[in-house]
């Protein structure tokens, strides 16, 4: 087991590993954060993928000075502190342990693995490392979302008294569409699930973030509405599911619905969560990042109601590092604001959260939906889980 | 000038004149005021209009046990206590100075009449009524809107503080198609304005009724898209503004804008409202009538924003007489308002408001806005207001 | 059993059993319904209660000719030809059976009955009263919402292609507050359920009758957030839910999610329903009970997008009735129209919907819920349907 | 004059002038525009202020190589092809002036000048320019916000029919507060004027910009509702207009309110555009920067309504560049889409849009608005424009 430098005489050095849709949101984050937020001095080293040629061009274009094509050659750099992996879900394994086994910091982008069984052993991985001073984190953006930052806030403070349901969905339509062709994403064993994983995964996470709790029970159901896809030659089964129900009850006595589809029609990214207390409301809509709506319910009944806080007044979360009140920002910032708070906690020396035992803990979630999918519904408890970091 | 009954020992009778688009609306009030709300006994007597065939299906069908044709002998009956006049504005004037001095209370659809003269001379007609003890009201029943008289009684409260600025629409779409055929309503002589006189005058109203405040200077500006429709003997000349726009100063020092329209294609009944305040501000959309919005300008900068109020519970003004929390109300709903507060105004002998002086006010910002837009937009003066009241 | 007049040659009778809530809101109806659409005569005779007294007040304020205590001796009456009930559901069995042998025309409010079996046996009696030409028909009023009509309409015209997922969500919070007394609809003897017969049988039926299908499976999970309330001895044990949820799935192949709730702190009456299909999506919110919002997908791409339909053109159903466009309708409309469409029927010898059938499928589904949630959320199926006759 | 360098043998060289929130702004578009869009090389060469530390420091922050605090020196380097000035508005002439005639392509930040005389010397420099192939654009930034490129696009495809009406609003709260302190944008001589160059000039630019048109006619009000505030000695009278209103006429017969305020309680940064035509409408609010409600009037009227377009689908203008669709973009990206065009047009060897011409144009109507404020109202006419270029 390595050490990361104690202090390092140099700028952090960072690699990161792929260059689809994650990789592009992290370069530009990796790229971005240190011109809005003091963050300690980096420098973007290497983008790592397969394709020796499509790698360079994006290296280029995401401002990274080299690429790479071996990620196991990378992680062994002595002039490279960061591995930011951005890979598909079945290589976050092997590649996240690996990296903290040669001492590296790693940031892993959700979900922590597609089984429980490898998400145990990133947790073995990062617990090790963390004793020796390697900081891991997996990689849920929406909790660096503002509003949702600020939600958080506003029910640790009591705003919201004690919280008792939560209504959270996340829809989507990229596969309304029957003849939309089929893909490794479809596939069970290169995915892992579908909507389930990809999406209420993210559901998930805010609802044990939200409410500082951790979900004990769930009943679930999944469902694939189309069940054949056209690939090159001829139709391929689909083995994912495209839609996903549960009801999850938490250990301080909540009760949440969460809801899923990668085929409702006309919303695009609508991750909503509304969270009932009894002394407030809220309730969130990812197509609209920067609003937050927000009940106070021990105003006088006569002007109570869900009040739109645009979430882009200085005194909130993260936004004084970007513009003036009412200048909204997007959805790649919540990337941004991620890799501010890890690169400091890297610099303060301190566990950044979301842990791989937080990941973990996700992970556990969605294999309880499954597993009561797989057993019409009936109820399955989640073991306890691993003590967990928090920030 | 005739005295009504001191201290009747029947129910009031009540005479309307009209049965079109207003008296459908008027009636549908007087039907159903006494099945939610605690009135004097009244009685539903007299439908009058010009085509007997016809005037007697209607009272029929709204509830009115007879009609007749003519009204001057209508308002001489003994048993008849109150005009309500549903008629065209051109036939304002002289229905209710003659009932007025034949002793009947009179409440009269807006706007009060076509010219400012015929509104003169129905003020000195309710002054000269008041003294003996008649009443009369003019029927801005917007005011009876819940959510805008709880806008106004926040107003009122200071909740909003120094009233800076209002922006004041109304839109509406229903001459948006140039093939739709020429009515009465769009020439001179008979609709005495268009939009003006017909919903800016709505929006004028409130104006004055929310900030308790009076307009003293105008700008205005009208417009009549389509200029010729056809008629029965081929295209006719329109002669009134079918959109208007004013900027308009108070009493009080606030500026207000009104845009009024009847071509905003998509718009149907939007009159809009917005009052900005040094302390807090407010929102209201005629389409969604039980929702206000509010912005409480003193909390936290962290929660603020504009707070959605369902205006529906028992604590807001007129709910009681209806249904649970929740359970929203219709446009015609402001209608029985007006008929319950002109009941018991007439009741416990107290003078109702909007009285004729206020809607003669609301005339003169009409004829203003004319002057104004005749003279090419320069800023006109409006005159020193008859002495009002209110309740 | 007794048939109804063949060609009465006077007014129908109606006699309406229950003056609370439902019972104004009938009334209100009843005494509406003539003045906006062309129905058959019929006179507003009775109005039967327990406390004479407040019956009798009730009959002279909602318009009722007379008044009873004795609901027995007025379903017995020759010139009364329609029972209307809006007792307590434990009533429902008893009355109905009882009228529908006596020959009357029989609406009942919803849900049917408390229990299964009650259901059955008032089925049993619906049909064989059919058999002689009596109607019966159960309250769902939400179907005759504009907009839930207009719904339907586009579903079944295959605007939507294939419906694939509802959301439906009835929230409202009038139990948040934990010290909010006990009362009879909070005990599992009188009230047969909480939240999950309340308003999940709203929700319920509106999936089987937008989609026109049928639900045949069922996960579900019952809670109780505040389990004592305060009686007038001290706290009481709440037996009923006050939120419930459930993963329904369709004969068609659609799954809905069901979330329904008394404790949702800011929420007032919100029966929220989203349907999703391959070629469009509709949105609904009873708090704003004139707008639908419809997606059609099959428009190019780049315009895509939900539509807000404000349902006030005489396009629309029931509208006509009404006002102009723009002039929006409230909650109790929907009764108005219910009446409506149950006395033509009666007028043309037609069977309203929803029958008796309905009202019973919506009740297994309900039973099913329970039997779920009683046994840790596992798949339920309900049984075949009895036949049922929908209009 | 100088000629721009006909093909480059090396990347473009930038140099930015001003590093407050307008230099942020442009800074982090030229950081990114490379990483999302094809654009012809460039460097970020030199960030030029006054301060030498400070603007090291921006320099260091925002991307940029080098610093520096002599603008004059730097537009006169054989490296610096292009000068983007995002100084205030009273260094606008003679920095472009001169930039230009360096041969150096200009990029400027709206309004064009704080005078009408400016703006003429700085039209007169544009054309010379030009004539040699020197590239020169106004920063009317918010043309780039995607849902704003997409309206001028249906527009300009007839999907609106003829356009009838706007209504324009750009409401901020930033001086609500009468103790917020003086600065140099509450002066007359530093700042030109106050919310009606600040954000009517964006209003006014939008009007032109959607509907292709010019204006033709204004009457206008002014008016500071705080007229004093604090300075460092003392209270300091405000000698700018806090809030603007406007009725303008285009050429085309369109008719445009304008109502602009820095005072609105709670409104933070709302430019609201609302454009009713013939055949549809259009709203959007930057506040929720991308979404478009667009009305199409040629549907049947059962399902009219306006539909919210969440502009983020690759077939929208500029998206193609950021996420998949629903992954909503923010503010800053409209400065990233107006570099991308503006290196294009270098590249490409043609005039971008807005020219100086139509910054020029705003000027005029933003003169006119103050005449006509300066003479109670009265219609004031624009002078016939010069010839402007249009892409």
């Amino acid at each position: 087991m390595t050490s990361p430098q104690a202090s390092p005489a140099r700028p952090l050095g960072v690699a990161a590993i792929g260059y689809a849709f994650m990789g592009q949101a992290h370069s530009n984050a990796w790229r971005t954060v240190a011109s809005h937020f003091d963050v300690p001095d980096f420098e973007q080293k290497v983008l790592v993928g397969r394709d020796a040629v499509a790698v360079a061009a994006a290296a280029k274009k995401y401002g990274w000075s080299e690429s790479a094509t071996d990620w196991r050659e990378v992680i062994t750099r002595d002039d490279i502190d960061i591995i930011d992996i951005c890979a598909p879900g079945w290589l976050h394994a092997e590649i996240a342990t690996a990296a903290l086994a040669a001492g590296k910091h790693v940031l892993v982008e959700k979900p922590l693995a597609n089984t429980v069984a490898e998400s145990e052993a990133m947790v073995a991985a990062a617990q090790a490392a963390r004793s020796v001073g390697v900081r891991s984190m997996v990689g849920f953006n929406y909790r660096r979302v503002p509003a949702l930052a600020l939600a958080r806030k506003l029910i640790a403070a009591g705003e919201l008294g004690t919280v008792r349901q939560v209504r959270a969905s996340y829809l989507q339509d990229w596969l309304a569409d029957a003849e939309s062709p089929m893909t490794w994403r479809l596939r069970k064993e290169t995915a892992g699930s579908g909507a389930l994983g990809d999406i209420a995964s993210h559901a998930i996470d805010q609802i044990q973030y939200l409410l500082d709790d951790t979900v004990t029970e769930v009943s679930g159901k999944l469902h694939t509405f189309v069940s054949e896809r056209p690939g090159p030659d001829g139709l391929e089964p689909v083995t994912v599911d495209d839609a996903a129900w549960a009801t999850l009850t938490t250990a301080g006595g909540a009760i949440a619905s969460v809801d899923v589809s990668r085929v409702a029609l006309g919303q695009k990214n609508a991750l909503t969560i509304e969270v009932y207390g009894t002394a407030g409301s809220l309730k969130f809509n990812l197509e609209n990042p920067n609003e937050l709506f927000f009940l106070n319910g021990t105003e006088p009944i006569e002007v109570q109601g869900f009040r739109r806080i645009l979430v882009t007044e200085p005194e909130h979360p993260y936004i004084s590092g970007w513009w003036p009140q009412g200048h909204v920002i997007g959805w790649e910032h919540s990337f941004t604001h991620q890799i501010r708070d890890f690169l400091n906690h890297i610099a303060t020396g301190t566990d950044p959260s979301p842990s791989f035992e937080e990941g973990f803990g996700v992970q556990q979630v969605l294999a309880a939906v499954e597993a009561s999918a797989a057993a019409n519904g009936i109820t399955v408890t989640i073991p306890s889980l691993l003590p967990t970091s928090k920030d």
